[in-house]
């Protein structure tokens, strides 16, 4: 079989950059794999563990030979990259990202001439990061959102969507405002509020405190391990909607807070009970 | 060996009276064990399990053959329990109970006449609850608090602590409010954070929702599958302190919010930067 693509050119060589290079190779999924990482570590990580044929620490006329080219950087830096790239690209060369936000890229990108570019969004990831933190298997079973815009080629789409499909996922296509109003709500207000979890406990400056920690505090601020520079940019680039849910979440709490001032029985049962009716509900769906 | 006691009643076959009664019985910790429990089902899967010798559905004269009894039930049902249970006791028998509150509980058992009350709180268990998710080696390793009084007989401490080290918990000795401050930010809060974030998530009535939950959701709403009156018992008996620790978590999270509002990138960046390394100094502690 011929392979999708002859030549694919993966920007970032972190958790998601990383773990597709490595899925790409033990699948065979394309002959050749550059990986482009300003970190010299992820590039020699990625040689290592042969994820990559080569590795650059910018971008460069090598890119013309990219039938695809991957994105997998924080999200506030993908438009730059896309810009600075855009010049070596030969004509008709696919694009696609990976950044958790998609409405600002898309919009940007889609404006872009030249090339084919598709947003994309794989629903997988761990709070560890760069080469070193890089899974095979990342992706299997997991949703992988694209978000075609009005004047997508069709075909392009068809041979991304066979490549994600090659590497374990579901392509699931989404209009990316809407993309954007979904994960605010379970990916970023979660994420979010684990970063304030841990800065309201370590604002305690108990040193008695991790000590006593069980596994709700441990499971609460999991992704507050991730890299700050990862939500700091969702933060900048889906400002609105996540702005939506803190306030949604704050008035929320704010009424917990108040049955509990009360010391109201009746209003906190009701309030526990639905949140663990929600809870048993995310518990039927199959996990992504 | 003489068993530390000849006959143990446990009153309350949940997630935690239940594992304690399966752990003394696999251990043969006590010749004699007795299960009390409202629910016939609790009741009945304690007897098939053989993880009790005979179970009641209430408190009655057999107590009388007790040398210890544990009483693991909500917070706020403990001291009625206590209430109706002692004119069963036989003299200088010895009262414990696992509340995730020590305060309370401590301070009005401490004042009752005829038996030794030393206030427990096993720092174990689930989301799950009955007698149906009680394990073996729930306990093992895990840290389990005691709150001697200042006229708490020695020989008892001594026993209850034996008692426990042979379920596999380490004895950590503590003040109650020592105690209710400790767990109110380790513990508490983060269990009333899942609930209001499961309840925002849920007041969006989007059903599109539970379908695009990533790992962040699930982690961040596991705990508020508990029992509702666990947590409503919980926030009664521990009100100032949960109160002071939810104010403090508004604040934090209302900086988080304006820092959004006002999209400053370094304000961001501080903010997950903190959250980052108070979540890295909890994973350098030991799992409880």
């Amino acid at each position: 079989v011929k392979p999708l693509f002859q030549n694919i050119a993966i920007v970032g060589l972190g958790l998601i950059g990383g773990s597709i290079a490595l899925e790409l190779k033990r699948k065979k999924l394309s002959p050749r794999i550059i990986g482009i990482s300003r970190s010299a570590e992820n590039r020699r990580e990625a040689l290592k563990l042969k994820a990559v044929d080569a590795a650059y620490s910018r971008v460069g006329s090598f890119l013309s030979e990219a039938d695809l080219v991957i994105l997998a950087a924080p999200v506030k830096a993908i438009l730059p990259l896309l810009k600075n790239l855009k010049g070596f690209l030969k004509k008709d060369a696919m694009v696609t990202d990976v950044g958790s936000v998609k409405g600002e890229i898309v919009r940007a990108a889609s404006r872009m001439k030249g090339f084919h570019f598709i947003g994309g969004h794989p629903i997988a990831g761990t709070e560890r990061s760069g080469m070193k933190a890089a899974e095979r298997d990342l992706f299997r079973g997991r949703k992988w959102i694209l978000t075609p815009a009005p004047g997508t080629s069709k075909p392009c789409l068809k041979r991304l969507t066979s490549l994600i499909e090659n590497l374990g996922a579901r392509v699931v296509l989404m209009d990316p405002g809407e993309h954007d109003r979904i994960f605010s709500a379970v990916s970023h207000l979660p994420n979010v509020v684990a970063y304030a979890l841990a800065n309201a406990v370590a604002s305690l400056e108990d040193p008695d405190l991790p000590r006593f920690a069980g596994s709700s505090l441990r499971d609460m601020t999991r992704v507050a391990g991730s890299p700050p520079e990862m939500w700091r940019d969702i933060c900048l680039s889906n400002r609105e909607e996540i702005l939506r849910r803190m306030r949604n979440f704050e008035g929320v709490f704010g009424r917990l807070r108040k049955a509990v001032e009360k010391g109201n029985p009746s209003g906190l049962f009701k309030f526990f009970d639905q949140g663990r009716r929600f809870r048993k509900k995310l518990e039927a769906q199959r996990t992504l």
